[in-house]
């Protein structure tokens, strides 16, 4: 294995491996996949419940930059086991997504800087 | 731009581009991006309450694939929003939390389908 | 029925009613129902994200506090369903954590405005 | 304080108390109380993440049970203390809520036991 890979398919073939080999299969449908989704994500927003840190403070601070890097895993684990069981494409998802968003909001309307249309 | 790329940096420039195009940076602060983060996945979960679709169901029922796509690539394209802010490495937080789990679930102690240690 | 009832057992009489009437009971496990308040929970999110509200703007923005009066209803409507079909004293529940509250921040310790122990 | 009381004006006073009393009002503003929501949301939803509990298991696991009250207990005490800021009106706000869902789900057209209009 290469010590760096940024292909969704290694993604893909980590978790999925990790996954048959403890015989877990049977646990990851959709809905349970999804709540588990949702719980990591509640763990990265524990993270930051009545704090105020800048993104500077964030970084130069250790612990806290690995803890949200422990959380941000967790959730892309679950969103890459999600993927996997449907055998979704997603960079298809993504782009198509992004087609979306760029005709929503057009550079025309949304170029000063508000979020939603007058 | 190529019609299939998988890599995680390809996801990085496209989004950090879209937003810099809109002069959306500033509403980009962990706390929103956990908070948007958040609400797509309940969105997701909407799309399955009260509701107990097989994977075969969902990958024949057209409609509702592509309402998941839309909706796991919001997760996504905030999640990848998120390590953009924070110029996080998001193969290098995956491997080490997939050794993580490698290290606490052992497959000689989780190669039974339990879930947890008894 | 009285136009101003605040007492639990209202509120448990007023859902039970709703959902047996509709034949609904078969929809209300737990895990629907906590999935249900998690969906709630984010929709009254959803109102505030990107938007810094004062509590002055909110209380004269009378569109905004019906939607908010809206979640929060649903919000606490699931929590009873959920309370309903355990059976559970939501008074005693009450009662007990915040005993336990006030022994783990006591005011010696919590008087100055600090969140967390130094 | 009586042992026992089930009005939501003697929910408010305590949790009105306890927030004063540790200086805490700085941290009560909509966006961190429904961020907390969220959270112990997610907390009650991890207590059921790949288990299928039947409400009499539920009932009969003394330890389940309450765990289950304090998560309960979590989610309202965050609930009372956002109506408390906002000086909502919860039983104005939830008959309101009821009376729309009698309204959107009349017992003529969902008395089946079914979910969505056909």
């Amino acid at each position: 294995m290469s010590s760096k890979n940024n292909d969704i398919q290694f993604f893909r073939n980590e978790v999925k491996k990790f996954i048959e080999e403890r015989n877990w299969t049977k646990y990851h449908n959709p809905k349970n996949l999804i709540q588990a989704m949702g719980i990591e994500v509640s763990e990265l927003s524990e993270l930051f419940l009545f704090k105020d840190y800048s993104i500077d403070e964030i970084m130069e601070n250790k612990i806290l930059f690995e803890d949200i890097e422990n959380e941000i895993a967790d959730i892309f684990i679950y969103l890459i086991s999600f993927i996997n069981i449907l055998n979704m494409d997603l960079t298809k998802a993504f782009m198509k997504k992004m087609e979306m968003n760029r005709a929503k909001y057009s550079t025309k309307e949304f170029n000063d800087g508000s979020y939603y249309k007058k």
